[in-house]
């Protein structure tokens, strides 16, 4: 009844996901491409439905098929039918037209797009560098992505107010402004960034914190994008919530 | 720079997306099968991330890719994974021995598959009836699915309280039983339906209200597996909540 197939893939899954820490070499495991490509996707799954919980990076074996997928036309699907079912909600809400309904948008991989520094950092599969993502924001050269500008506009055009909502430290302000503008988005009410009283705290907690200020403030969060759960989840949460794909990285 | 499949995608997402209640015969759209495919998967994807929202039944196009789906590796493998990711939380959880560390399970997708039942309803394409599902849930033929018996018995075994708490109503109690013993599930500390009070709520409102009375009780809700993410979320949620793939239908 126990295959050496199946045998090999609880191999895989006894050391990688029983204990998701461990982070030794993998190229070692010889799963045939089709029992490697079907875990990926069952990974990514886990991944964007938050299942997986925290990960460390991506699981070793599932950089060419994170690649694949983040250069191919499925990733630009997966973000335009979300874009669409973001717009299809946004167009049923009543605009009162005070300016206090509220879109809040995550910048980096929902804006813009960081998939050049990746794709030279091996899609995920390394730990984050904070030192060459901060020289990578400096160059301000990110793109947009073309769903999430053509959504940003349209919720522009319905009257929502624009709020971005970033990890980002608030030193690299001007060229985060910079790199937006460039990209082709515009009109944003608040740009809020990390300050010196956010730093050590979770996106989670800093994100709803924030929230829930721009609440007392009197705005009303219609709707918030994300690639990040810890974008979406915690408290003063939005009415709707969507999650972008993102299969490189996880911020608690 | 707009090519004619392109301006396919885009009516096809201007009926279906923009305004899904829209329930028209899409057989005459002819979409071609890679560019179906990636639509469907990103449909998937946009329902199982809770990203569409309130739906119906599943895009009419979508029905042979969710049979194939349903019916071939990937969603045993979906679901796999998603079973290792819970028991490797399970197994950080520290027990205190005291009965009170719960795991609750949600029947209907997530203990026992319905696939024999929905495969002679059209994979969800069919608007839910409840008479005939009522019928079906009296013969109590549903199987387990593998990974969720692995799973529940693995949990039994970590001392975990295992309570289960469905949509069903009271009055299939006996069936309900039955088919989760022939099934091969036992042991659970209670089994939690619909009462004549809870007839008519969502089945958040439902379930949460339920959770909280749990945890008035005493018991610590450490993990939660539903197909629905009315099974996870609302109040009184559990510390962990999983998501198991479920394309076939939406219930808010």
């Amino acid at each position: 009844m126990v295959s050496l197939r199946s045998l090999s893939i609880w191999f895989f899954f006894f050391v990688f996901l029983i204990n998701p820490s461990i982070s030794i070499r993998t190229s070692f495991i010889k799963l045939p491409t089709s029992d490697r490509s079907r875990y990926c996707d069952s990974w990514r799954l886990a991944a964007e439905t938050n299942n997986a919980g925290t990960w460390d990076v991506i699981p070793s074996i599932c950089v060419d098929f994170v690649a694949e997928y983040l250069n191919g036309d499925q990733f630009r699907s997966d973000y335009d039918v979300i874009a669409d079912y973001a717009l299809a909600f946004a167009k049923s809400v009543e605009i009162a037209g005070d300016g206090k309904d509220v879109w809040i948008f995550d910048i980096d991989e929902t804006l813009l797009t960081n998939i050049d520094y990746y794709k030279a950092h091996g899609y995920g599969s390394e730990p984050y560098d904070d030192n060459s993502f901060s020289e990578w924001v400096v160059q301000g050269t990110a793109p947009a992505f073309d769903s999430s500008l053509r959504l940003y506009n349209a919720l522009k055009k319905l009257g929502f107010t624009i709020i971005l909502l970033t990890g980002r430290d608030e030193h690299q302000r001007s060229s985060t402004e910079t790199n937006l503008r460039d990209a082709g988005y515009s009109g944003w009410e608040r740009l809020l960034l990390r300050g010196p009283n956010d730093q050590g705290k979770s996106a989670t907690k800093y994100k709803s914190e924030q929230r829930s200020k721009l609440i007392e403030e009197g705005f009303k969060i219609r709707g918030n994008s994300g690639d990040q759960w810890s974008d979406l989840l915690g408290f003063a949460v939005a009415d709707r919530s969507f999650k972008v794909p993102n299969p490189m990285y996880y911020i608690p």
